[in-house]
């Protein structure tokens, strides 16, 4: 970029739809842009915040209860503020941060469960080229990482996906995963209840988006999802500490199991299986805060994060930590992908904002050459006071 | 508020000159509103980042050196990206984060170093109110925080006020003080060289803003600089470990001091005066973060921050944390102001993001009443997928 380029002060805004124009549900793509984004992971060519450069972010917790009137609360499903800054590398070179805030109860004036936004810039100057609607970007790049999942890690004859939490994760993991998978004619669906509203709005979406798919059903119980999957990939929103239990003899041989949120799984019943994750750091950061020792049982006390429980099982001498494999590092061919038909695979994924970074450059650029978009002036010349 | 207009989905966009039509600029005004947030602060009406939930931020930190070409480098000043959010209560009753790049290379195309923005949000729903040019914001905030300190702090009688780097903080800084200090005849400008531009166009700014001062004058050294100051001020932005030194035998009986950057002085020295600073937590995290322990002098490596300082000197045994007072308990009266004329005063200031939260509310609710800004849509409804 020349220098007159790099010290142009538009900022580039992006509502929702023109993100849609921009391309940001390109399921596919995004799971092409994620595959190099770990890559760049894997190279190092990456940088977050936290003294290890691996911060997911940085949350605004609201406490149970508080002495003052009005203060916000941490009482629905949620409830938090967080900001998410990284630089990613590559052909990206570009900073950003990602800021939303959650709150259960916003469906009750229709709003989304959370709102997002994102804010790109060049990462010399610091300016701003971009700030965009992000509750797509989020839900896209997020599915498109069980996609990426499943290209390196799922048996290539997968026939039954399941999906436990059909919300909107739920279904850019669908659209992530089908892009990936042609052999799937089977598609499970586990709502909150049977007769949850989002499990039947789901059959229309899969009957809407991939009419290859012959079977598709919503389940009473997990374990009915479960036994039957080739693939599962796990979405579930709930209350803290209110989360599901699944057990460890519910998954077939050859399975992948794909989270992105919180459950109960005994972790003495998966030491066996083969374990992957997105950015291993993260883990241990969240162990090293959470770590709460164990409870009367002599079971560990924990946050419903599985990748978080790898860090706890191998404290407990259960596994080797460098037998957790990362996305990134399998995609550079420095680990292997599936090594057998029968293994089980499980894959806990926590998102990292070098995602947001990546997917948001790649919306952005699509806007700049569409001529998408409303320019923002920031000043004619700046104020020095 | 109504759930009506809590479910409102335009984005108010202010760029620098509309937040100057908003009053951006209005430093009396801005220590008002200071004095109201660290009463909140003081009052626990706040929440911010980190376990106990005083983060001052998350930063992006570039290293000096990589193996990767194009790497961002830590090699001009103030180099980085930082993420600063937080929710302020009271009538406030909001979230916002503030994300800026710095780069020291930035004036060669005439940009500013840093470079801000700001975004605010109905707490509630985490909602999107406003998103604005941050670059005066943050100055003036940050600016009367020594205001606010004065007005609490300072001799009445004070004359003579010393301005050490004459930057864009240092006019803020400036504004805010005399705002607070009508008896000021005086003023004492020290820049990085005698014959620095900034130095001499501080002097005109002095002139053009404070007719009152009689004298106004650039200092060739530090110690002629701080020697006669009832108020010293201190913002001086240089790269890291480069930065001054300064005597404590320099600070005349009754001084205030207000530091708001990074020097070197002998903490042993400064045991017997009184220590004041923002927000204490964030000085305890940072010592934390950045121990270093002890040099081959068997001197404190230390990160020229004063109020980290204040923290190490307390592991040392020099002094007890309960002596170092913090701005908001004195403006609560919790803790006394000034208590003697001869009292010498240190007050260390690190900057909260509560304070953005505040100055930006206050801006953003004058833009509403004025009809200042451009209206952006984020969307007619929101997408599901």
């Amino acid at each position: 970029m020349d220098d007159k380029k790099r010290c142009e002060t538009d900022i580039l805004y992006l509502d929702e739809d023109q993100m849609i124009e921009a391309g940001v549900l390109d399921a596919g793509r995004c799971v092409d842009v994620m595959e190099e984004t770990m890559g760049l992971l894997s190279d190092g060519d990456c940088l977050m915040g936290g003294p290890n450069h691996d911060a997911h972010g940085l949350m605004l917790f609201f406490p149970k209860e508080s002495p003052i009137p009005g203060f916000p609360l941490n009482d629905s499903a949620d409830r938090r503020f967080i900001a998410m800054p990284a630089y990613l590398g590559g052909r990206f070179h570009k900073a950003g941060v990602k800021w939303y805030g959650s709150n259960g109860r916003n469906r009750s004036c229709g709003l989304p469960r959370s709102i997002l936004m994102f804010m790109l810039n060049d990462v010399e100057t610091g300016m701003p080229l971009a700030y965009m609607s992000a509750n797509l970007l989020s839900a896209m790049r997020t599915g498109a990482m069980p996609g990426l999942a499943v290209r390196h890690l799922a048996r290539p004859d997968s026939k039954v996906l399941t999906i436990l939490g059909p919300g909107v994760i739920g279904k850019a993991n669908f659209l992530a995963v089908m892009s990936q998978m042609k052999n799937i004619d089977t598609v499970l669906i586990k709502g909150s209840t049977p007769a949850s509203k989002s499990a039947k709005s789901f059959v229309d979406f899969v009957k809407a988006h991939a009419p290859q798919v012959k079977d598709v059903r919503v389940c009473a119980t997990m374990e009915e999802a479960i036994r039957p999957a080739d693939i599962v990939v796990e979405a579930i929103s709930c209350k803290e500490g209110e989360w599901p239990e699944y057990k460890a003899e519910w998954f077939k041989p050859g399975v992948t199991f794909i989270c992105t949120n919180a459950f109960n799984m005994d972790y003495r019943s998966i030491v066996d299986m083969r374990k992957v994750v997105d950015n291993l750091g993260m883990f241990v950061n969240y162990a090293d805060e959470d770590d709460e020792g164990y409870d009367e049982n002599g079971d560990r006390e924990h946050t419903g994060c599985m990748g978080e429980d790898f860090v706890y099982m191998s404290r407990d001498g259960l596994l080797d930590l460098d037998t957790v494999d990362q996305i990134g590092d399998i995609v550079r061919g420095k680990k292997p992908g599936r090594k057998s038909d029968d293994e089980k695979i499980l894959v806990s994924i926590e998102g990292i904002p070098i995602e947001d970074v990546a997917w948001g450059t790649e919306c952005y650029e699509n806007a700049l050459k569409k001529g998408i978009g409303t320019k923002l002036k920031l000043w004619d010349q700046p104020k020095a006071l």
